[in-house]
């Protein structure tokens, strides 16, 4: 050992004693007769000390020498600090260093290694290994460490399994698009990377391992978003002889032990509302809940006037946004623009202003009175102070962008607050879901999902209509989970590859051995996944995922610190048999 | 939930109770007025009882149809047997049904559900899921849960930090053949899937995790020989600020660990050799020394007599094998045979039968004497009763043969108890080895591997001599982990390279990121990796690692079960740029 403790170990209790520390230097600073040098490594910083009265000449232009990011190791003798820091947890002591080994030196690093460091993304991302040593990509990852070991811990004392399913599997067209590997050993052919282990977990239900879990990474080749990744990582459930509650209640279970130990936060049950209540309230599935600002349906209300825009509308529908009566007109105008933006996309937007003295004034007063207007308030929930907020049009954009505009007003009034956690589950989601560009019907989860057993006659004459047993757990306004109780029998997995398009003969060649295995003897079974990289960005307090992640990969799937993906060998390509198709 | 309690939870203290179970049908025996029907699960077996006493006709009737894994949920009332059954952990209850419900009917089993099925390897990995139903596979799959539960729970305790490192990395020709992955996003371009996390774990090291691990699959494209799977599981890890004896001491303790709580054996400290002396005790880096038959080296006591077998040879070696003298004049010439078997390559066998008598009599008695024999008998151990084998020629190939032998015969004669559990460390491993094809030395551990520092210059002289600051640990005669103290400076790391064959171009554009990152403050550091599909398989007392993996491949690389590889669609060949470049 190059250390005898860390550099987060040492109290005042030490003094006197000698210790070998080993880490980087934070940083120096020299006052001629002394200096002073923060030493620190994964566990934090201790100070160390050199002056001109003990330390010998030679040490101290040794020490004078360090630069940043040096790699030493010291041994010396633990003192009281003379002016103590009360802020660091070693900050009453320091070390009077006896021997002083440069272990390694270090070049100027590319940014500063800080809290907040003057390093931009892409440089971090170059130099990810010196960005790690930064204390909040190091705590983030520590924290992924601690959520990933209260997982395992909490599901096996449940007499859960985890089990290793395979990497390279079969490519299946369904979902989205898989990344594929070529086999040299079978020519010609190709495995695919998984885009979860669903139908092997489904498989070891079949085989009686009827609690499952698995920390699992997952693969996508899609056109990335920001802030996802092709590669991912789920907390991968599945059990067999259960209906949704069960798994509902099993998985709050974890959650709210998860909010518990790594938080140290208490949650009671989480509510529990259909997505077609979610679509109502919040117009959005995944609906955020730390605050109110529920939506207020005006059709009734607001349809009885000279108001074409209304009247002609699908829906009319406002919230109320809490003390935003002090927006100045100015504000308002910004705020249309804001809607009216593409990415939105509302032709317009109605407001009223809640006045103090219990009057109105709105951008509508030519059509409608008072009484109208202290409906509206009535039904919005609005308060004296707040500002009511009316978009009308086809019911289910004009929802989509009434919670945009709701997830953008709590955002300004700060009423997201990352301390404050509050999940909800959202369930019954629909079976299926209307594609525009294919025409067709789309699983909404995916197609081993299983309908409500009492719709299944509504398959034929409403499939949009359909129910399934799918559920999504949802954390502050970000799906963490999602699941279903999972189709079982042969005869309702041939239905449904039917209904999403599927000939015969493509479901028996991609999905022939579910099929088959459900003829001998399969369970009622169901489960869910987490997303791991925001669950764990969720509970540090953050939204974006990429630095709770070691080593992530860019917008274009790069590896900018590695370089990859690169070129390979001509050698390896002929040993796969494939030639690129590279236009010259 | 379909169940109160699981097939294996009831016992006497429960009768008189209502209870509800789900599970497989293992077997009914049919008396004609009383069905008795072994209900399975996961956690065991109870037994069901219909009579026509007290049981509806109709239930009877429905009772007699289920057949073999037939899925059933039963309620009923727990009653005390009649005659108990010892064995079971439920024989002395049973279920008196009052409702019986069909959740799903079953084709037959391909081969019966028991620990000793009918069924052959390629039946069982085409039906894998049912073949998990049976106790053997299903108690590897729970034992390898176990064991990474405890791996993770030891280390994190140990201040280990779980780092999850990519999959979609860059190819790098050293070492064995990679599995590629095509980038659609950058055209032409390929990612590799990690042989192992190495260069990652090395570039936490240089970002101040100074304690990491992770358990996660590793890929290598080999022609797959008996035992080997293209995709496998590691236990990776890896520290900063320390040296070889840290490491060992560490893992010792995890192996040592695991040992107490999955096999409930207490180890003394393990054994410490060298490569050296491995090879000369025991002609073998991965020594089983759960026996003895160590090697006795006869050159000075067997090169002095008309016996030019022996004094041609660079090395003539015995082993004492207990008790042989039984074998039969036959017996012998077998093992003369098997141990000329191309396999092991021997050209012949000189034994000598040590009798009670105190007598000897050899297959050399025509050039050496009683006297000679008594020496052979000393430094090889023999006692009375037993058989002295010799082989001789050149030193490394003969002890190989040896090592061939004395393994086959301790599996003979029963000394490799898979109760017995025999650990060791063997460590100075050479750093290099000369390969016969490439007219050039390898690095023999990986080129990341630091020589032993006072060695370094005997690298210009005789590169073949230099040890390294590798080790593997042992156990049984399998090597479970190996591991090394790195190269931590860009000098040393380039200059290894260059011995290994890399241009400087090469190296900096395969590991160009990793040489980088030295130059920014890396620590001196080392690690170790654990196969854990051969780990589990050791601990579950046996020595192939296929029943320890939930879905494994067959020797082709292939999933039988789901039959992948795959052709893909010319659609996706054509997103991916590639033509397959097959015989017509």
């Amino acid at each position: 050992m190059y250390r005898t403790h860390n550099c987060g170990a040492l109290r005042e209790s030490y003094v006197g004693k000698e210790v070998t520390l080993a880490g980087w230097v934070q940083k120096s600073r020299d006052k001629g007769f002394i200096i002073w040098i923060d030493l620190r490594d994964r566990y934090g910083i201790t100070q160390l000390v050199f002056d001109s009265e003990r330390t010998p000449k030679t040490m101290m232009e040794q020490a004078r020498s360090l630069g940043r990011e040096f790699v030493v190791q010291v041994t010396g003798t633990v003192i009281e600090r003379v002016s103590k820091n009360s802020d660091m947890p070693t900050g009453a002591i320091e070390i009077l260093v006896s021997h002083l080994t440069v272990l390694n030196e270090a070049l100027t690093p590319p940014f500063t290694i800080e809290d907040n460091t003057d390093g931009g993304e892409d440089l971090r991302m170059k130099y990810r290994y010196l960005d790690i040593r930064r204390n909040p990509v190091k705590e983030n990852l520590i924290l992924r460490h601690k959520v990933t070991i209260a997982v395992r811990n909490y599901l096996s004392n449940q007499e859960f399994i985890e089990v290793e399913t395979p990497y390279l599997i079969k490519s299946t067209p369904e979902g989205a698009r898989d990344f594929v590997v070529p086999s040299r050993m079978n020519q010609g052919q190709f495995y695919a990377l998984p885009q979860s282990p669903q139908t092997f977990k489904q498989l070891l239900m079949v085989g009686g391992m009827d609690k499952y879990f698995q920390i699992v990474k997952c693969f996508r080749d899609e056109d990335l978003r920001a802030d996802r990744q092709p590669e991912f990582t789920q907390i991968d459930c599945e059990m067999a002889f259960v209906e949704q509650k069960d798994i509902i209640n099993t998985f709050e279970g974890l959650t709210r032990h998860l909010l518990k130990e790594i938080n140290d936060v208490d949650v009671a049950e989480f509510p529990r509302i259909t997505y077609d209540e979610a679509m109502q309230r919040y117009g959005n599935d995944k609906p955020d809940i730390r605050f109110g600002m529920e939506f207020g349906e005006l059709n009734e209300i607001a349809q009885h006037k000279e108001f074409n825009v209304f009247n002609s509308a699908e829906l009319v529908v406002g919230i109320a946004v809490p003390g935003a009566n002090t927006y100045t007109r100015k504000d308002i105008d910004k705020l249309i623009d804001w809607v009216r933006r593409p990415q939105v996309g509302a032709l317009g937007m109605v407001y009223v202003r809640c006045n103090e003295d219990g009057s109105f004034k709105s951008s509508v007063d030519k059509f409608f009175d008072r009484e109208d207007l202290a409906k509206w308030a009535e039904i919005t929930g609005a308060k004296s102070g707040d500002l009511i907020c009316v978009l009308s049009g086809a019911a289910n954009k004009v929802r989509g962008q009434l919670s945009a505009l709701r997830m953008e007003l709590a955002e300004r009034l700060g009423l997201r607050d990352p301390k404050v956690f509050a999940p909800l589950w959202v369930v019954d989601f629909p079976l299926l879901e209307w594609d525009e560009d294919t025409e067709r019907y789309h699983a909404m989860h995916h197609p081993f999902t299983s309908p409500k057993p009492d719709q299944i006659a509504l398959l034929k004459t409403d499939p949009g209509a359909v129910k399934a047993n799918a559920y999504d757990l949802v954390l502050n306004g970000n799906e963490i989970g999602g699941g279903s109780i999972r189709i079982h029998d042969k005869a309702t997995q041939a239905m449904m590859f039917d209904y999403l398009g599927f000939t015969p003969d493509e479901a028996k060649e991609q999905f022939g051995f579910l099929m088959n295995a459900f003829e001998f003897g399969a369970p009622p079974h169901g489960g869910i996944a987490f997303g791991l990289d925001r669950l764990v960005a969720i509970l540090g307090g953050q939204e974006t995922i990429r630095d709770f992640i070691a080593f992530p990969k860019n917008n274009s799937g790069r590896d900018v610190m590695i370089d990859a993906p690169a070129n390979i060998d001509a050698e390896q390509l002929k040993e796969l048999s494939l030639i690129l198709d590279t236009p010259k």
